[in-house]
């Protein structure tokens, strides 16, 4: 399978989960802009704006071509010299719902490969609830370990055990949300991250990856989006977005790297919520479903027992 | 003069500079909290919330010890073994004003001295305004000018020069501001940034600067204090307060590595605002007051003629 064959999926899939949100939404209508990247490339940005339940959502497709630039050629230990070219493409989306009780959500899957033969595939989801519900936070990791344990069992704890690293805010030392799962250089037929997974074997777990996605944050969606919520509510959601937006622009890799290599700046920042604030030394009252939600923000708590 | 002076000083203009606004303001009153560092030394950050003019401000007096951070110790060609101890003390301050035609300010002057000896002062102050306006820009900038005259004549072409490369942020390809001053490593009796001047001159610029602050800013303050404004124009300084978030947390020095070295986070964090708004890909109107101010952020404008 060649690269044109990911990306074709990739595009599908973008098609599937905007017709997937909208059906749910019920009013919002993603917009698209298509855009070209200065070294090859480009891609489909689609953002959605005040619809019914979403706020503000952006599902991105992208595929870029270029040389590999010198960061992550030192990152990569690819020598200094040669002329690489990568070819990167994926699928990236976020969105951030009107109601505090519909949790924010983050999906990505990607596909990496190099003029040298070397290639990978990377992705995750992730949850973050502005309030902690702990049956849907079950659901939604069973869901994972479900469409992971179809290709291979080491993935759903290895993945899960990564996402709980990679969405962590050090400097509040609090996790982003609930997790999820994450994973990057899945190389086939190698020891390591892919398990020995052949290619196609790892692109069909990215696929389910990415499949699953809708199913699931729609069932949120349609669960929460009438639930009523006070103005105190709404203040701390504006709160937790606060967070989101330390992490993406403080910690998030995929982030930091798209600003810092002239990535195209409003497809990367589309992550960022429509509204967010701070509160010097916030701090919710004890028992509060604030605090309780608080308490869950931690690396290591097992969803599935 | 000894360390201690300069922390003498440093409190004294705290104290001084959130006298002066709480008098601009009218209503709003600094609310403090004094905080430990966990190497050694600690804080006075104060918080003004929901004044007459000031929706949010901060500012914040720190003294801090500790051994040099191997971060710090690599960018310094500091050796590995020995047992460097720092200390660092400054104020720092930034203040987001309710009326969208009073400036976003930030201001800091620090002092930092190693345990060989070497010692330094840093600091700056920008203006930010959500509106441009030239006379405001043009009395900011020559009020810098006559402190720094008085004591190097190349001080404010070369600090607003660095200011203009500091305060820029480049994935929006836009300065944060109308810029003012930057400076670091005026180290006494070497050539270089401190053009020569003795431990004892720089202190006395550096005081210059610190005490400037507040003439000037609250000048601005009564100025603006009371013009209208429409919804439009709140959402626009929204707008332009996401980009200060995108400046201080992507590509502000110290706020990241404050945070990356377990500073005390909600003393850094007290520049972020109290709201900031993401729109995708907005563009002002052609012509309009908000196309005119971006237009002038931009490097190299000179506003003294």
């Amino acid at each position: 399978m060649k690269a044109e064959d990911i990306e074709a999926f990739f595009k599908t899939l973008q098609d599937n989960i905007c017709r997937a949100i909208e059906e749910e939404d019920g009013t919002g209508i993603f917009k698209e802009d298509v855009w070209e990247h200065h070294s090859g490339g480009g891609g489909r940005t689609r953002l959605i704006q005040n619809g019914s339940v979403i706020e503000k959502g952006g599902v991105n497709f992208s595929s870029v071509r270029g040389e590999v630039h010198p960061r992550l050629r030192a990152q990569m230990n690819l020598n200094d010299t040669d002329d690489f070219q990568f070819r990167a493409t994926g699928v990236s989306l976020v969105m951030h719902p009107f109601n505090p009780h519909v949790p924010i959500v983050h999906m990505n899957v990607r596909y990496f490969e190099l003029s040298n033969g070397t290639c990978w595939f990377g992705g995750g989801i992730d949850l973050t609830p502005h309030y902690v519900d702990e049956e849907d936070a079950k659901l939604f990791h069973k869901h994972l370990k479900t469409a992971c344990d179809i290709h291979h069992s080491e993935f759903y704890p290895n993945f899960k055990t990564w996402a709980d690293e990679y969405f962590y805010i050090p400097h509040r030392n609090e996790t982003r949300g609930i997790g999820g799962i994450f994973f990057d250089y899945l190389k086939p037929d190698e020891t390591g991250n892919g398990q020995n997974l052949s290619k196609n074997q790892l692109f069909e777990f990215v696929k389910e990856i990415g499949e699953s996605f809708a199913p699931v944050y729609t069932s949120f969606m349609k669960r929460h989006r009438n639930e009523t919520y006070t103005e105190e509510q709404k203040q701390w959601q504006y709160l937790r977005r606060g967070r989101y937006v330390e992490f993406n622009l403080v910690w998030d890799r995929g982030t930091k790297f798209g600003l810092e290599t002239n990535g195209r700046t409003e497809s990367i920042l589309m992550s960022l919520p429509p509204q967010a604030n701070w509160e010097y030394n916030f701090e919710p009252k004890e028992n509060s479903p604030e605090a309780e939600t608080l308490a869950w923000l931690r690396k290591g708590v097992e969803w599935i027992s």
